[in-house]
């Protein structure tokens, strides 16, 4: 397999959309805009699903399941949310096929079957769920209550992209009731910090948590709290979302609870939520011109060991060498594969690992036999190196835990050396359009300024950073106070 | 909280729909048919889930995700498939919704956002799947194809019961190709062995693994495998499926491979699944009238801890010698709970406890803090005695051991108390009426005599037992040869 990638630098997203397809992560489907998601993507999802899971139970997190659709009556009850997703959604009007009579052999939809009320596939479950925490709180004793569920939602979306924005994906969504708005607000801000400790610890990827602006928030929040990455390519990620919903949803679906005290409340709610849009992300954090670069904590397979050979004696006397490695290696948690496949060549091997960015490949032959070593090849900076076998688990785990630190580091360089501060707007346009990344900047906080650089340079404000301290500016198209600098990019 | 639970010999069906809500397990939903699964019913299918995995992947597969729609031309594209599930299924027709004119607030269908094609949402993948795995086989190296999908389902059925039969379901769909028709075959009667595997070993629900007759078969398959089990109410259930699906769906879908002597073959296919009916069927097998009982394997909650006490110094001290016991049931992987909520009395928990079947319940008053002593408790006997605090430990272990053997030996007894072998209708009917459970019985082998027996009697073929060895005998209904005995039932 020659990998005739295209190189970032060419087409940064011409290379993305072939590396998807090339490394058997995922494909586009018979279905309009959405995604198959093979097996090797899926285990990389599966492993974001394990850490995550294991995060959320942490911290005092259940998970529930909630039906996938939400009756039209429902969806409409909370009416930013309902406008924010009414354009995008799919519409169920029919329960039933039948034969088509006029084409022999085909079905058509039963004009029998129609429902009395259409339901929509959930965007997102806000609606379901809290029309059915109405019969799950009662008192304060009900409180918290803090559910996750992991579920498939549609968003009827125009432009797809593998992973990044499809009709259809896979995510969890948190949903938790809170009895003080402190309390609330305590969840949404801890949930971010859950989204920002797995990027960064897990993915490897750096990521500034910040809040959206109103005009970016999610529809019904009251607050949106976000991590946000920075693409190989300049191009801002919104990764995780966290959302303060004040009592929007429990005053649309009248959900009160008696306090201490015998007073009737409306609860303060929450919603968070990752999606499969994290693996695109893993994929542009990282990945190089030769292919996926994966962060040992993620990666499917951290090891694979190749075998060069002529004849079965010496693949035996290499199997017999490599069995007891391999053994050691999975005792200790290490998920290693021996690929002694006879069907495809070394090299087309060592390419085949490459493109699928396995962290760490051994290789081994009859020299390394004689001598008791193995070549052993580091992904991320692609370094060789020879190792005596009674070095080699030793080396392997420092290159698992090596590999994780290098390409944290080295993503972070990148965001660091691509965040620059400017105070003009002549300035904020030369940057975007000549270098990208995140732009910091004053801006006067109106919906005005922020849609009119929106239209005039499609940069947009990805967040208010919440490290950041508080200091005084003037707009950079303004000229009005501003107490912040704010994050602004281009974005996916 | 009072149980206040129906006696099963009373009502059968309301105990069975009264406990899956008391026990928290699930409710229905505002979407007709579909149930909301709350997080102590999730927790057991979380637990199934793991097992399962575990055991698929250990038998080589892996999972990967695909569409939830099915367009409508490739849902007909297998013929007998596209019948068996068009008049149940629900059908998208829109992708957009909109204000409504006439009702100010309210959405409706946009009339502009018709789809080109209907999507069927899946009631099962094989369509979408092998439409899929067309560009995937291309040669004989490309096989087998080992593939399971956890997915989300819909049926649009008339008759729903929570967990039993709902409109939506979770469940896992394998769907693999193969080379050779022995191959296929081979792979179908494996996986039926993992599901009775899965559900002797974990669910302590013993089954009769067998083949569907022809009308009892997925639609599209050439033989149909199952796991039958037997309810305490004397009604079967079909707990787990696994289809030989020939080249059905490869010729529907044209996927061929290029054998090793350079020939182009369509593939040989197979699927199986199981679902959250699984959670029905774990209830029913070993639940009582004080409620749910839980094989230990797949309990949320193995071993609960219940202080009794008066103050918060007897707290105080009922807690310092609880702590360590918990750290020490935790390291060996034993899932507990310390309930030292203040809210609920010991009698209020006892009763929580029991009715959602904690295998073990070890309580602690002031006497026990003086004789060092745990009052330990079994939910399958209610067997309760007083262990020297020393012994506990050893005690818990042996417990949830033998609980697990316990109760599948128990409903192992019933299952075979509960086959009956008869020889003539009449007593077939008999025994239907007045015992229930499997009836062992000669039939012709006609879709005719099996059409009468289930008009008359309202009881099925559940399967032919693949155990059972071929003995001649008469057609209990028309008296023609026969070579085996096959298993009927009334089923859920």
């Amino acid at each position: 397999m020659g990998k005739n990638l295209t190189k970032r630098s060419e087409d940064y997203s011409k290379w993305y959309n072939e590396l998807v397809v090339k490394a058997d992560l995922a494909e586009n489907s018979a279905v309009r805009g959405c995604m198959v998601i093979k097996p090797y993507g899926f285990a990389i999802w599966e492993k974001m699903q394990a850490e995550l899971d294991r995060m959320f139970k942490e911290t005092g997190h259940q998970n529930a399941y909630f039906p996938l659709f939400v009756p039209k009556s429902l969806f409409e009850a909370e009416e930013k949310n309902a406008e924010g997703f009414a354009k995008e959604c799919a519409v169920v009007t029919h329960y039933r096929l039948q034969n088509d009579p006029d084409k022999p052999g085909k079905l058509r939809v039963d004009p029998n079957a129609k429902l009395e009320e259409e339901l929509v596939v959930r965007p997102t479950s806000e609606a379901i769920i809290w029309n059915t925490y109405k019969g799950w709180i009662q008192s304060y004793r009900d409180l918290p209550l803090l559910i996750n569920q992991w579920a498939n939602v549609v968003r009827w979306e125009m432009r797809t992209r593998l992973f990044l924005r499809t009709a259809e994906f896979l995510w969890q969504e948190g949903h938790t009731a809170h009895a003080t708005e402190a309390e609330a607000v305590e969840e949404a801000k801890t949930m971010n910090g859950v989204y920002a400790q797995f990027a960064e610890e897990f993915m490897a990827m750096p990521v500034v948590q910040g809040v959206k602006t109103e005009s970016e928030r999610f529809a019904g929040a009251i607050e949106t709290y976000c991590i946000e990455a920075l693409m190989q390519d300049g191009k801002a990620l919104q990764a995780g979302t966290s959302h303060f919903l004040g009592q929007n949803f429990a005053k649309a679906f009248d959900v009160k609870f008696a306090t201490k005290e015998g007073k009737q409340e409306h609860v303060w709610a929450t919603s968070w939520g990752v999606s499969t849009r994290l693996v695109g992300a893993l994929i542009m954090s990282h990945s190089d011109d030769n292919g996926l670069v994966l962060p040992p904590k993620l990666a499917p397979i951290q090891v694979v060991i190749v075998p060069i050979y002529k004849g079965e004696d010496q693949l035996d006397a290499i199997s017999d060498k490599v069995a007891p490695l391999v053994k050691e290696l999975r005792a200790k948690g290490i998920s290693v594969k021996f690929d002694n496949r006879d069907t495809h060549k070394p090299g087309f091997k060592f390419n085949e690992y490459e493109l699928k960015g396995v962290p760490v490949r051994l290789a081994i032959g009859q020299r390394d036999l004689e001598n008791g070593t193995y070549e052993v090849a580091r992904r991320d900076t692609l370094v060789k190196e020879t190792v005596p076998m009674d070095d080699v688990v030793a080396k392997i785990e420092f290159l698992l835990d090596d590999i994780q630190k290098n390409i944290y580091q080295k993503a972070h360089s990148f965001r660091e050396d691509n965040i620059t501060e400017v105070d003009t707007y002549e300035e904020f346009k030369k940057v975007l359009d000549e270098k990208g990344g995140f732009i910091s900047a004053h801006w006067d906080g109106t919906n005005e300024t922020e849609e009119k650089i929106k239209d005039e340079t499609k940069a947009t404000i990805r967040c208010i950073p919440l490290a950041t301290e508080n200091k005084e500016g003037k707009c950079m198209v303004t000229g009005e106070l501003s107490s912040k600098r704010v994050l602004f990019a281009k974005a996916y």
